[in-house]
């Protein structure tokens, strides 16, 4: 871990203060494409150029069960963990399609499914068939959830090499939005009863007992919130390690990052506790309907793209995203200056 | 007129009802794709089909110049619409970035630019060199604005006839937010001062003088609220009408049609009025930074898809937007069901 975390250094503010003076010349009023200038400008930080290039896009989905299941917190089976990603290798998944529409490499990671699964183009990496429950034990050991950061670090690694330039990171593992309220719980002070919402489809007595579960759970457990590995140990799951592995990948290779929906934003406050100047690498790209992931997005300080009432994950809600990512850096890119084109300025 | 309004009917609700069903069988939790199942939906009922295909687009951006602009109500002198008409044409413009991105058919049309342009590529449909000042006198007669309502039209129609399956009418015309400002008050009954923004960039003290020349404006010309040419005539623009007539063609041949800002709005206004069933064929790609966007929308119904704080017009939300649209319609036509992946449904 210490390797990877001195790769890792804050992105270039003066190329941020380059790129905004240089927005400002092109033929538009100065700051009307709202927005696109801020994450043109990120781009330029993150990239130390004011000709960022963001394609191709590497979507990595995570699959990994949980042992938190057992107590009745999700609206589906346990083997549909295993059924989803076997639907992502035959390609029709919501990921499979907006991964096909950007142009992204796919790379699907078993880092701890229940069953045992054999696909061409399914990395096994898995370290566990599923976390434990964690309401009655930790959910992996410490060398677990090490080993899920490095696993995570080392697949984003090899899609970067493969040409990747900017990571989506997505997950598939039934029980995980358990996991991710209790993560976020601990590392932002909001309590499970605010950030606990209905998954994937449970009704509200179940929203309530899961809010329950997680609150006994985290005092049964008593993660340690300036260790974010104990947390993830605890309470968290191995595809969440994984996701939170590649985020520091992204920022260790200074390319961009894109957070999905609530369970993304559990990896990254992981990665963020993990090494603060990851953050400055990662946008978040969409408000998701999750009840609690307004909260956790303002408390990790990153602001989304989009609002689109999206609950699904995969990756999904950052590969819809992605095109105003790939449209920032184009106008950047592309668009001719006032002086270039001849153009009046403004009175 | 007449015959163009004989083609348009109201979309497919029953192909909607269909597709609502449908998504619910696609592998994802029910709803969890937000409002990207809406967007489906509608496409669904716009083209019939539970496989709407809406590439390639086709955008339109039409420019003229106004009258009005000699009472300062602009940032910008009035040569920067030609200009900028001329960076559309040597592609370095905003518009152009964004549709090589989105794969777009891309043709500019002059409806009444000041000056005169010779391009190559440029569609030379000018029916004045700008519009009169309403401030004193009708901004066209009433066969101008019928023109520019056909040249819209019969442009938008060649460029679906070339290919184009979702439309995208865009802008340029230097003091046309204070025309739209004027259409739209008109028409939906909200008062000149809550919809006069600062347009591409005007102070406050400007703010308010083109919020009087507005307001006193339509006093003066006494457009008539059920006559939609009548208003066109009164206070618009020729690229305004323009974009209208592009969107009844998007009408007739059932496609869909992106609005994009405020002017763009103005024109769905117009559409709108002329034949409310078009307005089942559009949908709102953002809400913009101009005052009276949010205010404008509601009153039209729309109910936009992303908030980037953007202000330049040309169509650019619009192209931003496009594919959010796509990976709506990619959703319902690539993804698998349940049944066909073999996964267990949701206790």
């Amino acid at each position: 871990m210490l390797e990877i975390l001195a790769k890792i250094h804050p992105s270039d503010k003066e190329a941020g203060k380059k790129a905004a003076s240089y927005i400002d010349t092109l033929t538009k009023p100065p700051g009307s494409l709202g927005r696109l200038e801020e994450i043109a400008i990120k781009l330029a930080e993150i990239f130390s150029s004011l000709s960022p290039e963001v394609t191709p896009p590497g979507v990595l989905v995570f699959a990994g069960d949980h042992g938190i299941v057992s107590e009745g917190v999700s609206a589906f089976p346990q083997e549909v963990t295993q059924q989803m990603v076997a639907n992502f290798l035959n390609g029709g998944a919501a990921i499979n399609v907006f991964s096909r529409q950007i142009g992204a490499k796919l790379a699907i990671i078993d880092t701890g499914i229940a069953g045992d699964l054999s696909y061409e183009g399914l990395s096994v990496r898995k370290i566990r068939h599923g976390t434990r429950n964690f309401l009655v034990e930790d959910a992996m050991t410490r060398e677990e959830a090490e080993a899920s950061l490095l696993i995570g670090y080392e697949e984003a690694s090899k899609i970067i090499k493969d040409g990747a330039k900017c990571l989506i990171p997505g997950e598939m593992g039934i029980g995980n939005t358990t996991s991710s309220s209790a993560i976020i719980s601990v590392l932002s002070g909001i309590s499970a009863e605010s950030l606990v919402g209905r998954g994937t489809g449970i009704n509200a007595e179940k929203q309530f007992h899961k809010q329950q579960v997680i609150s006994k759970a985290i005092e049964a457990r008593k993660p340690n919130i300036h260790d974010p590995v104990d947390v993830l140990a605890k309470v968290g799951g191995y595809e969440i390690g994984g996701m939170a592995g590649a985020m520091l990948a992204a920022a260790a290779n200074r390319i961009p990052v894109l957070a999905d929906g609530f369970i993304s934003t559990a990896a990254a406050f992981l990665a963020a506790a993990i090494c603060p100047a990851a953050k400055d690498f990662m946008l978040a790209s969409h408000l998701s309907e999750e009840a609690g992931h307004e909260a956790a997005l303002k408390a990790l300080g990153l602001d989304p793209i989009l609002k689109l009432n999206l609950r699904l994950g995969e990756g999904s809600g950052a590969a819809i995203a992605f095109p105003i990512i790939l449209a920032a850096s184009l106008m950047i890119r592309e668009m001719a200056t006032f002086e270039q084109a001849g153009i009046s300025g403004s009175s």
